[in-house]
């Protein structure tokens, strides 16, 4: 963990334990600190598995073979290792992982697919094996810890722990989610990777949480941005124990699976935002608001590109309610968009409306906005119905000390 | 024109008088500024035009109709207005635009449509009429002045004039090429545009110079990028006088054809490298070269991906050969790529081959080639004949102070 704490920084929420989900945390020495840097997670027998991981082509081992493995539906353990992404390390990193998985395979008598391997930090150096296996095999033997260190422990140069908690009734039970995430997209000196983890007691047949996990993760992860830069080793997996006894939600018509649906983009929201809040040099929260797209891609599409776009982060960093900026990248977007409809908004406040700013538009109380933490800015396309929120931080000199300031 | 001049500055070349091409300057009062800020460039009868423009769905009316005025192929003058881009003001902004093009064509006894204009600066304020009719009617009545004199008026917030020379040998006659351009994509705070213009005496076919700079642009103002931020009103014009007196180019078969495609590209090169060396807060230089890829247009988007990454650019800032995040920009850049045949050079040495770090690989001198001005990026793909080099600059605080330590 870095030791300036992001100014958008949330507490780590009172998550409790989940039944048939455990973690541990050990010290494999990846690099020369002082902290744990592997996390390891037994599963109970019959938890199922989703996933969704980067689409950048350059992926690392980590997500080609957890790419293969959700596909059978079941989980037995997770190991997680900081310090070292493994991305770009060719058949050597490979073997790496392929190691874990068998040494954990071994030691709980399961196939090797269910254990699920990431790995987060420098590109281009193979992860160690021989500080792998001695690391595996202590943390197979170490005591259970809290999911508090556990998400303390998968983070690299993040600022804060962080979690999301949520619980939904299902069958008459209440089942609960309780997950952790490192990472503000491809994050920091040489440190790559946003990884997510949903642990959950409910029961649930693989493939619906496949389905909701992706829809989610299409509302969520796939909404925000820091950097516009696409991490090689980007996952999140949300592993089911069954163990709250519910009757297995296997269709959306099933009992309790809307709540449970509701919940997991809930926990997955609150994920996507705190990896934002971590964003680096972050210093304000912005949702950008699309509506009257031609459809809900679209809108999203054009929402990232305002919220990629250098100068319009750059104008927020500066308290500035620049929606001239705002209009350039609407423009950009190569999304469907009339000029002499478009509508611009800070704060629930128009600044342009169809085309033209607003002869009466008060700016003291958007500068007033501005100066918060937390921004709202409104496109409105006036063309169709579709929508999206995404969500970023502002560009700052904090992102350039970061990751310019900085030789490796 | 800014106080701080670039570091990547060079100096204005002795661009000659074109005949048929007179430059002028005037002060129209845009902004509360003590300079001239419309440039005025009467042309001869017969005067050939082409054009490329800005793909921003939200352009400005100045794009709008000069796009559509190029069609017809003559021009017999540009008004280029410096301080406000009259972009996104609706029909009022399209009225002060008419204004001028009616106003030089009564003077010239000219149709409308062969007088272009173009805007550059804040966005969202209409255009002052008056102070557009005083500026040009002062601007028909003017002295003729140099080229750097207009290099330096159609300027904002340019730290140095720029202009670029060519001369080509057509059918037995030298004709020469003098070209001028501003900005930097979205340049700065409010200010937006890229504008450029090539004045020549050659004779050519208007279809066929627009079919020359069409394919000119592709390769040198649609390979430079700032900010990835595309302004509203970025636009080129070529303008050819005739008066070379060489026999009328109209294909490519033509005497002298190809020498002046070379030498229109040689000039479109240059001004497009200056816009670069001219970038917010740039302190290097940067050539991204793709070999390898599957066609030329793909090889162009992996550059783009490369030369937009703010992490690959940060890393140039803090001259950190930092291979990693340049395999993570090809890997996000949609394009057909393989982890396992990826080679990554800097300054003409592999750091990584064909998806593996190179064992022997010497960092001595990459860091010396980091430290320099002019900074070489190598990417293979490995997968075919197609072949970029597109160009940008690194990204320093000085383009964070440039447009977030401001208001507006």
């Amino acid at each position: 963990m870095s030791e300036a704490v992001s100014p958008l920084a949330s507490p780590f929420p009172p998550l409790p334990a989940i039944a048939g989900a455990t973690p541990h945390i050990v010290r494999a020495g990846y690099k020369d600190w002082g902290r744990c840097d592997l996390t390891y997670v037994e599963l109970a027998e019959g938890t199922a598995v989703a996933g969704v991981f980067t689409r950048n082509v350059c992926c690392s081992s980590e997500v080609e073979l957890g790419r293969d493995s959700v596909k059978q539906g079941r989980a037995r353990a997770l190991v997680v290792n900081a310090g070292n992404s493994n991305a770009f390390t060719g058949y050597r990193g490979r073997e790496a992982v392929e190691q874990i998985m068998g040494q954990v395979a071994d030691h709980l008598g399961c196939p090797r697919e269910q254990v699920f391997v990431s790995s987060t930090g420098v590109i281009g150096v193979p992860l160690p094996k021989d500080k792998a296996r001695a690391g595996v095999a202590a943390a197979l033997a170490a005591a259970p810890c809290s999911w508090e260190d556990a998400a303390r422990t998968i983070g690299t140069t993040d600022t804060f722990a962080k979690g999301a908690l949520a619980t939904a009734v299902v069958d008459g039970r209440t089942v609960t989610l309780a997950a952790i995430i490192k990472g503000s997209g491809m994050i920091a000196p040489d440190m790559a990777t946003m990884l997510g983890y949903v642990f959950t007691d409910v029961a649930i047949a693989p493939g619906y949480l496949q389905e909701l996990l992706s829809a989610a993760a299409d509302r969520t992860f796939n909404c925000i941005t820091v950097d516009s830069d696409t991490s090689t080793s980007d996952t999140v997996l949300a592993f089911a124990t069954g163990k709250a006894g519910n009757q297995q939600i296997n269709c959306s018509g099933c009992p309790g699976a809307d709540a449970f649906a509701a919940a997991l983009e809930d926990v997955c929201r609150q994920l996507a935002h705190l990896v934002v809040r971590d964003g680096e040099g972050a210093q304000k929260f912005i949702a950008v608001s699309v509506t009257g797209a031609v459809s809900d891609e679209s809108a999203r599409r054009v929402g990232l590109a305002v919220a990629n776009s250098p100068l319009v982060k750059t104008a927020i960093a500066g308290e500035d309610a620049n929606w001239g900026r705002v209009v350039m990248a609407v423009g950009k977007a190569g999304e469907p968009a009339d000029r002499d409809r478009l509508s611009i908004g800070f704060g629930g406040i128009w600044a342009a409306r169809e085309g033209q700013p607003l002869a009466d538009y008060d700016e003291a109380p958007v500068a007033a906005h501005l100066k918060g933490q937390d921004i709202d800015i409104a496109i409105d396309l006036g063309l169709g119905e579709g929508r999206a929120t995404v969500w970023t931080c502002d560009l700052t000199h904090g992102y350039i000390s970061i990751n310019a300031d900085y030789r490796s």
